[in-house]
């Protein structure tokens, strides 16, 4: 692509870091990135002086605007497109009020992106209870991404730039209690799940041929059955199945000595089980640089790996770490980049 | 300890690599490790010559030998208490005729480490299956020792020197299949674990105030019950009463987010609820040079954390990493210095 992608950036709950990151991010990858901020202007612009007099920001009356102006190629300047909140934020103090705010701006980059007017969403955290509070039932981004573009699957990955070559863990469960994972690994669900991961792998990462190591579930993955049988009854049949249709999956493996260079300088992505099988190795990994990313939806999509960090937000501008938001957009803009590009 | 600590190094399977990687390891550290080897003398003298004519082994009626002859003390020689197999080793080739004599070098290290005339046992792997084919019930190294001892509760950690301070990670339960680990979180077996971690950091690892990092079981560390109960119904309490008892515990945390440098720079340990919850990460971060040790026996016992390579071994000499071994011995005689020395 020679041209830069262009990048919405839905800037978070108000009171947290996310506005103050955003624009840090923003800025600092602007000769490889057109970012279009999504949130209030007014703040934008206080943030935005704050941190460095020399950052213009030029609004835009809505994100399709990019397409029409010939003007929007100058890389010395980010955009805004206004989603004004209902009070002002106050650094720290969440408020309720600013929840359909929050909301709004992933509307917005929502509808830009199924229509093909940008190439990617990066997401600063928001505050679940702030939107809940609001009215509306909102258990997470991922979710409402889902629902929104009638996605029925997703699939969690978290990757890492941070290490010899790229890491990717992409998770077959999520946030379920412990004793529920074992009956929630179905040969359907792990099937549909590997098939995602797989199309991603070549359709936003423009990897022909992915080689996906996948984990067992039992220590020592069931040795053999003597501590579990979910590898010989479920995972082992969902990858020959998968092997049959021609994707090079491989596994299953012992979780504890799958992730080492040996093994992963020959891979693309590992499919682990659960949250705290897989996330533990990349977080330590990524040194905080880690980037979550949403398989399955027809958009690309990134996101940070921390929080609002409100209490940092209340200590003032210059706390907070914006290195993950720094690797969000880069990898967003990687995989717009590896997919065809569809701006002209 | 102003004399170097003596170590017994069981050799383990003869036709796999320990025989090898114990007497390259013993060598090597021979300056700072009265090293004693136990196995088949004929076997070590071949295997010495072959890797290095220089090798010197002496061999001993007895470990109790040690504490009579002041000879005993020259640093360029190893110590061999001769464990005669039935028939000769053939690389590569189990044969359960050999397999009482790996027992009785283990016998023989546990003896000698009750009777305090060694510091420490360190043992190269074996192969379960060829001592129960030789008609001894067998479940492994951990469990034989225990039981040897009269130990009615141990608990496995893996520690590492590789990352820049020790880590180490210990396991609330150990081999289980997944689905059956929530319920033998208990508030009895977890309380005494974490005494054990606690008695041994402070008795063996000479850690005067040790503090512990302890995982929930559940992603989130449960989120306040949203993603489970038993951080809520069982670790809380437990950590509670310990601390109650002047430990300076700490948790329960997400286990995807403990595993940072700015958590792990100021713990002695790491207390996770589950196998694959705790080793990934410490496996990655060793790079092959973890340590297994067993807490809660009367006596020091290391190992390293692989097999016994058959294959490895069947190619001959040369082959095998003995990096791990080396590791082994290293933090078995750290652990015999900060012990009180038991030895004149």
């Amino acid at each position: 692509m020679s041209q830069r992608p262009t990048i919405a950036i839905t800037c978070g709950e108000p009171a947290g870091i996310g506005p103050e990151i955003s624009v840090r991010a923003a800025w600092e990858l602007r000769a490889d990135v057109r970012s279009v901020l999504l949130g209030d202007l007014a703040m934008l612009t206080t943030v935005a002086r704050a941190i460095n007099p020399a950052i213009k920001l030029v609004t835009l009356a809505s994100i399709d605007a990019l397409s029409h102006d010939s003007n929007c190629n100058a890389r010395d300047q980010l955009f805004v497109v206004d989603c004004p909140l209902s009070v002002p934020a106050v650094a720290g103090v969440l408020d309720p009020l600013n929840g359909l705010a929050v909301l709004h701006t992933l509307d917005v980059a929502i509808d830009a992106a199924t229509q093909k007017q940008i190439d990617a969403i990066v997401t600063a955290p928001l505050q679940k209870s702030t939107i809940n509070d609001a009215g509306v039932a909102f258990s997470g981004h991922t979710e409402y991404l889902a629902e929104r573009t009638a996605t029925p699957q997703v699939v969690m990955m978290l990757a890492t730039n941070a290490t010899p070559q790229p890491l990717r863990v992409a998770l077959a469960t999520t946030h379920l209690p412990l004793k529920d994972v074992s009956s929630a690994i179905t040969f359907e669900r792990l099937s549909s799940i590997l098939d995602i991961v797989h199309a991603d792998l070549q359709t936003k990462f423009g990897i022909a041929r992915p080689r996906i190591l996948v984990t067992g579930l039992n220590p020592h993955a069931g040795e053999d059955g003597y501590l579990g049988r979910e590898e010989i009854d479920v995972i082992t049949p969902v990858l020959k199945a998968a092997f049959a249709k021609g994707q090079d999956v491989r596994g299953p493996y012992p979780a504890d000595t799958l992730f080492q260079q040996r093994h992963l300088a020959h891979a693309d992505c590992v499919l682990a089980m659960y949250h705290d099988q897989g996330l533990p190795v990349l977080k330590y990994a990524s040194f905080g640089l880690g980037v979550n990313i949403t398989l399955g939806l027809p958009i690309i999509r990134t996101s940070v790996d921390h929080g609002t960090a409100l209490d940092l937000a209340a200590k003032g501008l210059g706390e907070a770490d914006y290195g993950s938001m720094m690797e969000a957009i880069r990898v967003a803009a990687q995989m717009a980049c590896a997919s065809r590009p569809v701006l002209s």
